[in-house]
């Protein structure tokens, strides 16, 4: 009993940091989004085609930032850092989601005057990472059919809380034992509201319903 | 600091009852493998293969049990009972890890004089299982080769405590970006000693590397 109410009175102060992350952020017009995904499902390749899309002319061009939360390395901060966008990485030592206070200062890292979407690439868990906000306008749930079509029953806070799924290297379908119609089906048990958007980020197929996705989302800020 | 006190204090008090767990393991002459991998890598299906394997006629029968770790749902239960084999479902109800508290009791469910080794089947979670001794005699990494070549650097933990990884899903490498070579040597850099199975649990492909690594493992209980 004691060791739940300290659960809860972490999850509360973590609550608290991540209302003020997302005062700070609207302040700055900026939307945030919240990637959470098993480890490997795709989360910084769907990234690196995002950053790819909004870098072509647009006649309202889109100013993106990157956090990237990991247990170890540096990688996939080095990955985004390519293409010239403002990236943090948070490094959790060992910690297996990120937090609203490890945000918090990566945001004062970032030129939020500066930035119109900011991506939070959490630690690869399907698990840990859902009970934290972290200030974000919207969580995105990443999943690769390689995974299974079981994820979304075995594994159901994230589906429940995130607004959008990428169900991600949908080109290795015809190489599992997957049955993605089923897959579809559970994952609306879990959340009638899912949006699935069906997607290989690997090869770019499917991703223009996840821009379209994302474009509706920014709409708000006029971008 | 009263943070990091309290961990230890969580953890501390986990390992006495995973030592407790191994005694008892050990008096009835159980062998036990702590299964640990992301979510989707297949670790069901690894002991299914294995309970297969196991259930030809041999000079001297392996008599296996199983604990189930999930966050939700009792699939992976429903899977192995169907081998015909004492299998217990832990439930953690959104928790992201066994801990060995959770095992002590699901040991008193087991006939543990009828059984030579026991596997546990953790929470798909690449991160905090590793933290929690269970009692077993050796942990087993299963790696899916979909997450991709840098998992072992990115999620060391796990492949440091491993005594063995099952590099699963091989057949999926003509479909993929990765270089099988560079995340063995990779893997190396994080643990010189780990050995590594190359197979698909799918088609049993490699596999006999993996029950030449466990016959010798049982060796020990005179199997």
């Amino acid at each position: 009993m004691a060791k739940i109410r300290l659960v809860e009175g972490v999850l509360k102060a973590n609550d608290a940091i991540a209302e003020a992350n997302a005062r700070r952020l609207a302040e700055h017009g900026v939307r945030a989004f919240n990637l959470i995904s098993s480890p490997g499902a795709g989360k910084t390749t769907l990234l690196e085609r995002t950053l790819e899309h909004y870098a072509k002319p647009r006649e309202h061009p889109l100013r993106i930032g990157v956090i990237e939360g990991d247990v170890a390395t540096t990688r996939d901060a080095e990955r985004i850092e390519t293409f010239g966008v403002p990236v943090v990485q948070i490094n959790t030592r060992g910690g297996c989601h990120l937090d609203a206070n490890m945000v918090a200062r990566a945001l004062d890292e970032l030129p939020l005057d500066a930035l119109d979407a900011l991506f939070i690439e959490n630690v690869g868990n399907l698990v840990c990472p859902v009970s934290y906000k972290l200030g974000e306008d919207a969580v995105v749930a990443v999943l690769s059919i390689a995974e299974g079509q079981d994820k979304p029953a075995k594994y159901p806070a994230l589906f429940r809380r995130a607004s959008v799924m990428v169900l991600n290297k949908l080109d290795l379908v015809p190489h599992c034992d997957v049955d993605v119609d089923a897959l579809v089906e559970e994952t609306h048990k879990v959340n009638p509201q899912l949006e699935i958007v069906h997607a290989s980020c690997r090869t770019g197929d499917g991703l223009e319903a996840w821009y379209a996705w994302l474009d509706k989302q920014l709409g708000a800020t006029g971008v």
